[in-house]
């Protein structure tokens, strides 16, 4: 069976950096695969992907090498073992609140008697190679997101549960979590209460001997966060890296010519 | 109905910037539309998009207010009517090398007496507004694209045709149709011999009273161009736009925490 | 941030039509759009749709001005914070059966500290226009079907959620959970115990400050029920207005030509 | 083989009742099926429908009995011949305007010597069952429209086309073809010139030996046309009726309840 | 209504043939429905296949009687009345561990009082006729899956669930939940205590009056499962089948002419 | 750039084993490309698929090295540039049938000055990868379909085109081209009239340089025509391959138990 790369490189000591998809787009997902990153994770939580349209990205990026991951929509078995039969290497599961959460999860990525996965990795036989049936459980990663504040007092006992890979902090949702809404939600956190809750969920998970993983909005913060400790981080996704690079052209190009966006003007006239 | 940007801009005698679209999905439609383009136009030609992709891509930017056109894949009836039908404002038409073919592609474009259009605007009729029947014909939008050796022969004949709105050129085909092999293809020339065949193009269409348009890599050419005198500028693509993003911030991330990238070595073991 | 339609009609004073689809399709849905609803529901429960099909459909309504809402499959907060990440502005649960139930519906629907929704609104963002952070709580509408003899005992309860709504009545389903088979089920129900039943939900549903909504098979139904004091009533679907129109069409034309449907003695014959 | 029941209605002196789809989905096209037509036509030409979208709806529609066609987007050889592919029992195809073009059409619908047609029923062998190589020939339809003026002058001769089925009128693009803008397009035509060219063209169909087919708005008029002796008539198609139903429905409700069209009120406060 | 098949068959006291599809796509379900299966199950566990793509594929076996059915992806009642609202007339639901867990199916799958299925058959109106509403609680069919050590030390219990309609032996699963990692998970068991652990099943299956199905590899096999008494046989799926048949054909070509396969030297040389 | 496995095997002497998918699914894409062919072809032609289902089947194939072709609806220059975009190695044409339209082939498939091939390869820049522009030229491969009688006359002028790397025999045409309604149209000719005129075309084509290929049903006829010296060879397809393997299945059960397909029976009682 192909090894798992994140933990390939997690073993030879080094940081992933991980590809984040929300459009559901075979294209945009083979075209993300070419760029580099280590691993890619299809969000299918928050991204506007469903099971049929994360499938086609999956084959997409099959050649390129990038270990493939999803982040499924909630802690529930049809979505993660679909995603594992469809040749997902790994799953981030959302809003892991306590350890009996935890456990579940580690379960629906396991077969027994590891856990409660059920057998039939249609895609997978493909994908991983021969070998699956065997070596699927040590390869598969599964890590918890901690994002809510019960997920934070709970964080010990979260760490605990044995096969669980790792934690991923999704700043956003724990901003939201543990200061209600006091700054707007997003990534890349500068206050100092944030930036210690995200380094005292590091310190514990690997006290705790598990990964530690954070979603990132930039390059700069990802690898600030890989020199705090973090064994992988996620910068950026399509959708913010299409959206960006396509507002610094336009607004460069009105820049260089001194024209204005036609567009609020042309809605106004009710037109094209 | 509602009236062509893209036509109220040059009556105001301003340039137009328009997007590009290779990617078949509605949301990356849409995430282009909200950047500020005057207009956006879905590839049909080398963009990796069909028919049934590029429908749902049309809707999901009518909301924006952009005008959308569409690069039809050759002068064909049936692409260039479906096009319409769905509710394109203009058509982009490739390799268009003799007054005969200039003239059959505006045909397509106008209801009879002044072409051969069929009748049947099935979604059109829904993103355009009532009056589409008498007032199409002055909206919709033809540009010839002036790409090869025997098209530049033919410019005056084509320029001449009656009904054509003007001219795109292709700078990657143009250099190859004019240059052969001697230069790689590519837009934003520099090349002195391929800046005076575009600034004759540019300088003959308006002569002859047509629109100039030009396909750019960058801001910076595409402002350049509009200098001249260019009446339509097309900025990169989406494609362009997400893997550079994409190379940028990945290779940051690399050159921030001194880390390669893992790919080729994982795909010599083997693994993702 | 684009506020919700439907909370400015009934903060005017006025009912609110909603529009329901069923198939799966985008020119549909824009279709069903234009044709003067204050509101729209994508029926993800029993329409024929799922994710990757409700997407295009919120797109094609989005230029429209419609409200879109979507009718969840199952109190599951996977497809509910899927359904607003896409842009919904309200979510319809089926079966709402318990305080505790609809508890859970409200916490799925705001961000915490007022809920547990995960925050990553990606094609909201686009579409819903900025702040959404800030104002998602106030313009999200979550409405729970009351639509079962348990959910008919616990009525007090239910409507005495904070943050609920209001309540959405199924009169098919109330009908088999109230009166089993004794009635075929159905909309437009005119049987006095069900009027009672009906209107006994609207009545406690004011007094608890809630809004009381319903579903109907005919504008004449709906228009009763809004001078009953309904706040919002929807109209048929798209499948019975397609299949009403086609049957009354093709039976109009049987009847003025007196040839018989050749269907069925096609069937017969064994051909098309 | 399944035979063709346009033919089978035809040879038992009965006229033919068609359907019409322009929404590219499987669900509608086996809503429609269900409502008694004779025959249905999946409309490539203005509908807005693609190959890929085309095809599960001929499947939906198989179990119905009623016999399906594609009106193709134009004389192409490559579109006539995917949609008999694929389990089309005949095409109708637009813009033909000359003998020469009635050849061509006949030669693409037909395997050699009688035609050009090249073998590869792929689902058609499925759908069509036992027979297809030797019988196709005999069980295809293929419908020539007449609706432009050079067609009308050209009517004698293509009438005479051998293996030319019948001629399809296109009241829209005839009316354009014939009285340029005088009139605006459209169907069930009234001004007596419309009518007696209509006439004209079933009457010397049906001096040459070959059937005539009129598309429709209302059932009346093709009751009306039926009487004149026209062998196949459409009636509306999926967009229509959908709109007209729906909009029929929210009028009602409007008049019923004396309340507005909220829609442009809020698309006023830039609301939903 | 058209009654189910299947139980036509049980009533005839002969043993039912299933197939099983795990390729999203409606043409090869509709190749597959031709080949002479008495159902055909559309597997959304394990299958690649998600609700979007089993739509088409329900449509396109419609034509050819075989009764359809869906294995759910899990113990979840929208999947569950989702695939009973699209047209199956049964669902097979894996990894029912408890009898609690089994009268939920039930309950899922029946109409109150017998259950608390939600009221809706959009498609299945029109797949299955008059009739619905009634008879549909008697049509249905749901089977449990038997396949984890809890399932069989529960199963008494399981079987005594009113209104279960049988239970559904997954050999893979249930050699893992039984043996551990002791064999290799597959079909066609012939271990002596598998064979055992299944005619167990069965036995207890038909003492409780309950049908009894399993999934087999090969026609052998099932054929022998039949002798013993099982109901219900499933026989490969389309993956195994397509695959295998391509893999023979492959094969047989290198032996005859004493080609390598060229694939392994082709990647080796970087090439395709 | 990545090199044309096919024109690697030719160089090496060695036949190449041709795949074929008629079944639009990037899924059974993958199945089949995993098989061990050396090339695969895409059937646009007669295979149930279109574009926008062609484009995820080359994505699908990619990881696995086997060299991807399309064969293309027809000599259109718009359905070649696409496919050869989108990442085919090369195309086979159907309906060849003189020199002119040997060259229109060649010029489609050739950038200038070697043809008139459109320069933008979108998503062929990721999956050939460095080099395209330059070497392009070199590796795609253009054959051409001998398979009517005025080919079959123009045969060695087709075969002098320069540019044109084979021919490709299309048995089923062929048959019916030479020998009218005399044969059943198919594959694996054994009239000895027809293996003269296979044998005629190899013997010419290898005459003039160029490379010879025949479609085939079976492995056993297919080494025989390598034996003769075809340089590739196709052997059957995927919707053969599905339906074969499932119909001996089938068989087989219904032999080793005795039971009657119930298919029929069920039909007649109305019923699923």
């Amino acid at each position: 069976m192909i090894n798992n790369g994140i933990k390939r490189l997690w073993a030879d000591g080094k940081p992933v950096l991980n590809g984040w998809l929300s459009i559901a787009n075979s294209f945009s997902a083979e075209i993300m695969a070419a760029q580099g990153y280590d691993s890619i994770t299809i969000d299918m939580q928050h991204g506007i992907v469903g099971y049929d349209g994360a499938v086609p990205m999956l084959q997409a990026m099959r050649a390129s090498g990038v270990t493939p991951m999803v982040r499924v929509p909630w802690l529930d078995p049809a979505d993660i073992m679909k995603a594992l039969d469809a040749g997902a290497y790994g799953v981030i599961c959302p809003m892991i609140n306590t350890r009996a959460e935890a456990e579940q999860l580690v379960s629906y990525v396991r077969y027994p008697p590891n856990g409660v996965r059920s057998f039939g990795p249609s895609r997978a036989l493909f994908s991983a190679g021969a070998g699956y049936a065997n070596e699927a459980d040590d390869e598969m990663i599964c890590l918890a997101m901690i994002e809510t504040a019960q997920a934070f007092e709970n964080l010990e006992d979260i760490l605990a549960t044995p096969g669980l890979d790792g934690v991923y902090i999704g700043p956003a949702d724990l901003t939201l979590g543990l200061q209600g809404r006091k700054y707007a939600p997003g990534f890349d956190r500068r206050e100092p209460e944030m930036i210690d809750a995200i380094k005292h969920i590091l310190e514990r998970a690997h006290k705790a001997g598990k990964r530690a993983a954070l979603h990132n909005g930039t390059a700069d913060y990802a690898a600030e966060a890989v020199s705090w400790g973090f064994d992988l981080v996620t910068v950026s996704n399509d959708v913010r890296l299409l959206a960006g690079a396509a507002e610094t052209s336009v607004k460069k190009f009105r820049e260089l010519t001194g024209s204005d966006a036609a567009k609020s003007d042309a809605a106004a006239k009710g037109g094209y």
